[in-house]
């Protein structure tokens, strides 16, 4: 292979809005629709590498930036646009940092910002890659260990539908109350053979949750399962709602905020881990979060950590340190399912079924859509990620975000609640 | 690229002894000749990668286990072959364990053992995939982000010629004396223009080696200075040394031995970083290591870890551990340098200056042997490690080692050092 083939030529940046249901969280309720990044990146050799993120107006930006500086840059040299990105992007401005996706992921920090943002080109770089050398992108990574990845399912409490009646509709219904629950999660494990179950919670009293995860425990005896109030309750609550739930939870994920409370909820839980896609979600805040014992589950998500590789790197380091290791999923499409399916199938300490909010996703990019088959995936040993971009639907997502009046560029969970509720505040954590 | 062109068709094995000059250490003296290993990987597609590690028996067991058992699999599919070399080589026989390397290294556990290993095959794989595709290994592993390595001068204390009259000689003489100590850096640096220099200590009473290092002050000035005594000081020796020489030390490496030690050291050495590729030399010692503040620097080193990717792996850990980073070196040839460039080419946290023996290597399987410029190497952007292997040269090193009577065929530091003092015995620790 002429390794000059492998220089960026072109860089295409599609900004879209994705069709999202009405579900509910401790900030408030997704929008109807929400924005998503897709990259393309086109080698000098006529090769298309795939990548997705975050599509805010936050993201966005500096995505743009790094994508004007990158022709005539190697695929194969991602360290190299990490230094770049680093260089052109600068640091963002003040007023684009702040709790970031609604406050769902931590405070936003530039290196974070960045990172997530280069998580897309690191992604696009390896399909690039893969497919210019024929090669899956798990072979790349150093080789699957498994050739299916296990998804768990993942409920939400929700509205049948958005207030606004022009809002796209699906026809999963209101899940509000304990039975609500159940039925969600019987629909999600027989459609798709889910073997683990994620509830998001945070939305109501914590009795109430507990009753719903108790519900399904007795419906789902023997399931693995998960409770995600997105770090809405104090010391005491978590402790009660860990010790209460002991025999049934998996694990607890941010039950609240800040390495300190985790530590303390940690130490009192009962036995019930701790699991993170809050409390730790950059590099700096790993080291206090080890000397404390605050986590003992990481859900890592390469968009967050700066791609696939780096992702890799952070399972050795989960793996040397004795923690767990889970994969967090914001709403993403095919691209990033993917990707995710392709990290951690090489992983060997992945230790828990993956997040994902892909079967909530009506719309997507790709060609034929992936399907969950006794809740898993199977990894893909085509070229590159193995999905081919849907042009079609690409330009109809990316209509619709030109279309759109600014109120959906940025995804505003709090924004939406007003919607129903104009008094809605963010929360004062903690909540409960 | 058809990937059934990269399974691996044949695997040649070649053990060598290469010349060894009698450099002395804590613990004796290096042999006439000491044993490496070359690995070659034929993969189907008629594609060789190269690999090299340590050649002693209870190395060179392991190896064909894993070698007889390989083809079939792809060159791709390195956590694969991890997890086959676990499966066909299992435990080795508990006499083969014990002190490592004449007791460099630490102890030798089965793990330690088996990813020193795997390391040439994991190099030989990605040589290989670089080849085939025309890639780099550096760009497989992420892309350089230098263009040199900087690698540093190391200094022994030896005698001018082994004891045995038959034994190979160079023309370095004898360093017994810090005027020898700083004769030898001045040659060093003169031929290969180190910009730093290592010191292997622990031969001398400390007092000895103080004064070595001093004089190497006095005539480098400004020159970061090592010292390493391969743990052979007391913590109040070490504690001593280090606040003697706290002015000139880049780092003082392995003083003592175990972690608790190396932590008791720190914690008084008055500012002098505390380098290890002895107290921490598995993923296993991490964390306590980590806890107990017990080092400031690792000394990576591919053989020992596994491999390229997980040293690139460690070297992240060490990145958010705030732990600085540099590069151990045993008795090794051109592949190993080659694959020692690559990865330290490709990581950014690469704080100091790589160790390297080669300088006092005479012997090489590698046509068109590397030179050092202004104290570095270049990083190859050739395809693979951008080395080939001299097979007259690979013929009549393992027809060395074929001739031997099977006293060099195990590296005994030892040993060796009785045929000067038949009273010498292993030290009893700590030395000093």
């Amino acid at each position: 292979m002429d390794t000059a083939e492998l220089r960026i030529a072109e860089v295409r940046l599609t900004p879209i809005l994705i069709a999202d249901p009405p579900l509910l969280n401790v900030t408030g309720v997704h929008q109807p629709y929400t924005p998503r990044l897709i990259v393309e990146l086109v080698t000098e050799g006529g090769t298309t590498g795939l990548g997705e993120t975050y599509g805010d107006a936050t993201y966005l930006a500096p995505a743009r930036t790094l994508a004007a500086a990158l022709p005539g840059h190697s695929i194969t040299d991602v360290n190299g646009i990490f230094r770049l990105a680093a260089e052109v992007c600068g640091p963002p401005a003040p007023e684009r940092l702040g709790p970031d996706v609604g406050g769902l992921r931590g405070a936003l920090s530039a290196d974070k910002l960045l990172l997530s943002v280069l998580s897309a080109f690191e992604v696009a770089c390896l399909d690039a890659l893969g497919r210019a050398t024929g090669l899956p992108v798990h072979a790349l990574l150093g080789g699957r260990v498994r050739d299916r990845v296990d998804y768990s399912a993942y409920l939400f409490y929700r509205w049948d539908h958005h207030p606004d009646p022009a809002a796209p509709r699906d026809d999963w219904g209101a899940a509000l109350d304990p039975a609500g629950i159940v039925d969600q999660a019987r629909r999600f494990c027989d459609r798709y053979g889910f073997g683990s179950v994620k509830l998001k919670g945070g939305v109501f009293h914590p009795d109430e949750e507990i009753a719903a995860v108790r519900a399904l425990a007795d419906a789902f005896p023997g399931t693995p399962l998960r409770l995600d109030p997105n770090g809405g309750w104090s010391v005491e609550t978590s402790v009660r709602v860990a010790r209460e739930l002991h025999d049934v939870l998996e694990y607890l994920e941010d039950p609240t905020t800040g390495t300190g409370r985790m530590a303390a909820v940690a130490a009192q839980a009962g036995g019930v881990p701790l699991a993170t896609n809050m409390c730790v979600t950059t590099a700096a805040e790993i080291p206090e979060a080890v000397a404390r014992g605050a986590i003992q589950v990481l859900l890592t998500d390469h968009h967050y950590w700066g791609g696939l590789r780096r992702t890799v790197e952070l399972a050795a380091l989960c793996r040397t340190f004795g923690i767990g290791l889970s994969m967090h999923s914001n709403t993403h499409l095919g691209i990033s399912l993917a990707a995710m399916t392709h990290v951690a199938s090489v992983v060997p300490n992945l230790d828990y079924a993956c997040d994902t909010h892909y079967p909530w996703q009506t719309d997507d990019v790709v060609v034929a859509p992936p399907v969950f088959e006794a809740g898993a995936l199977p990894v893909s040993d085509a070229p590159g990620l193995g999905v081919e971009l849907d042009r079609e639907a690409l330009s109809t997502l990316h209509k619709r975000w030109l279309d759109d009046d600014g109120r959906m560029r940025d995804r505003d969970d709090v924004a939406a609640m007003r919607v129903a509720d104009p008094g809605w505040e963010l929360p004062v954590m903690p909540r409960w």
